[in-house]
């Protein structure tokens, strides 16, 4: 039952460049090889290449798209959810995952963090956003380097939920 | 690619008495021998007979649930979507299907045959709501009689969107 | 606090012939006149002519939109709730209310009706959907001939809940 | 018509100190004196004094709930528009408005400030969130330090769009 593999979400720019692109792929691949279901907004740029490298490893891949038609996914989602909601979807895309890995990514994928620090869920950072209030100063998110270290450092939390 | 593949949203009550889920299962089988997605509710009653058909055909099924909670899902959804949103979640069930297949059902599945006719998708009717209006008189609602011809005419009207 | 008055959804076509928006102007103005709320999806027909009755009394009308421009709404309507869901709305239209009169209409006032019953809301109708289940001989719908009955309805049972 | 003056987002933590309900207040009485509609997530701390302040001048305040039920409102809300979608709800917080004003806040908060930027509305801040991301400089929030030049500039980027 995938239901009960973990659920990591890939979030990032729809318009990402190729380092980033390069990076969310090896961590899609590598959730995949270790059995983790990928949840994503469903559309390109760092969606897109999550769902590439698990699919190229066999994994599952699920994306919550913002419009109405299942068409918009990438080619590499296996299973398209159109919400029709818009950026409201952010949320669902968050609610489907138990651990959230941020790859670089702009305000969406900020919204995306923000969402599952609200909701309780672990984020995992790879070159993504810094954030700070005054008078706090702990990083509410994993920072890693590496997509491997990424992917266990997600699983490892997701475990722990 | 599953996104190619015809989705159909099984729509009725979660708790729905033997017949309904005997015919609902049987919907579920054969839309799964016929390589159709099964999409629904993710509950019980008529979405879990569904989905279980479905699997003893080895097809695939998607739960678009109203908790937060992936696991409130029936044992045979493959790929469970948590929104949160209560009943709102019954047009994103009809979103993600190409026609609707209805068995039975109370006023849920009602707001699920609505949406659907109000976003321009064929309904098919097993033993479902019957609708009228003063001053209108033709069925919106296909109706079958046996599982198999439900389907059927589910995947004519899915194949001619 | 107009939060604490009586919330009442009027629901019907967003085009609507001439008799419905006559009907519906006057359940908007009697909602108002007694103190009510007018709660609407805040487009055109029998929402708008509810509305303009509502603002002929003075009345508050609260217009929840499909779309993500609060200046699609009507022209009577006090505050504008732009969703950008779609018809996903027209659950949140019957969340906003207690009661629920629905005028004539189509597909959508049939979700709405439908998400209403489902919620457990009481709707009272007005030249308006029938509906029937095999095995089943009950209307769920409180029948009205005039506006001021279906007013007289409406907030009789918006009270008792 | 309240539909055509500025709608202005007031967000921030449910659970605010004495400062930043402090701030919150006279930024809702400030909004109300220049004739703009606060809208806010309709719950208590920053939200609640939000609405003391703008009812204290005789403004209108709108409340987008995150449960089902209108009562959870604060008492200061006039419109309470319950939506049943927990945190998702607060992509309907900044859709319903021209700008947001930002005082404090925690993760809630900061998710309503990246989906307010990327939707493409200014977001103006008092004491908030700290953004930045590795090769990217600038700051997307327009920083105020009193309430009253907090509300000069959302006023202003209001006007403007």
């Amino acid at each position: 039952m995938s239901v009960d593999a973990p659920h990591v979400a890939v979030v990032g720019g729809g318009m990402a460049d190729a380092d980033a692109c390069a990076v969310a792929e090896a961590v899609g691949r590598e959730l995949a090889r270790r059995g983790a279901v990928v949840v994503c907004g469903g559309l390109g740029g760092v969606m897109e290449a999550a769902c590439r490298g698990a699919k190229d490893q066999g994994g599952l891949t699920i994306g919550i798209l913002p419009g109405e038609d299942r068409g918009e996914a990438n080619a590499f989602v296996d299973v398209a959810v159109p919400t029709g909601m818009g950026e409201a979807r952010n949320a669902l895309v968050v609610r489907a995952a138990d651990v959230v890995i941020a790859v670089g990514g702009e305000f969406g994928t900020l919204s995306e963090i923000a969402l599952a620090l609200r909701t309780g869920r672990s984020v995992v950072g790879l070159g993504t956003w810094e954030l700070s209030r005054p008078g706090r100063q702990e990083d509410p998110i994993v920072r890693a380097r590496r997509p491997e270290d990424a992917v266990d450092a997600a699983l490892a939390l997701a475990a722990a939920t």
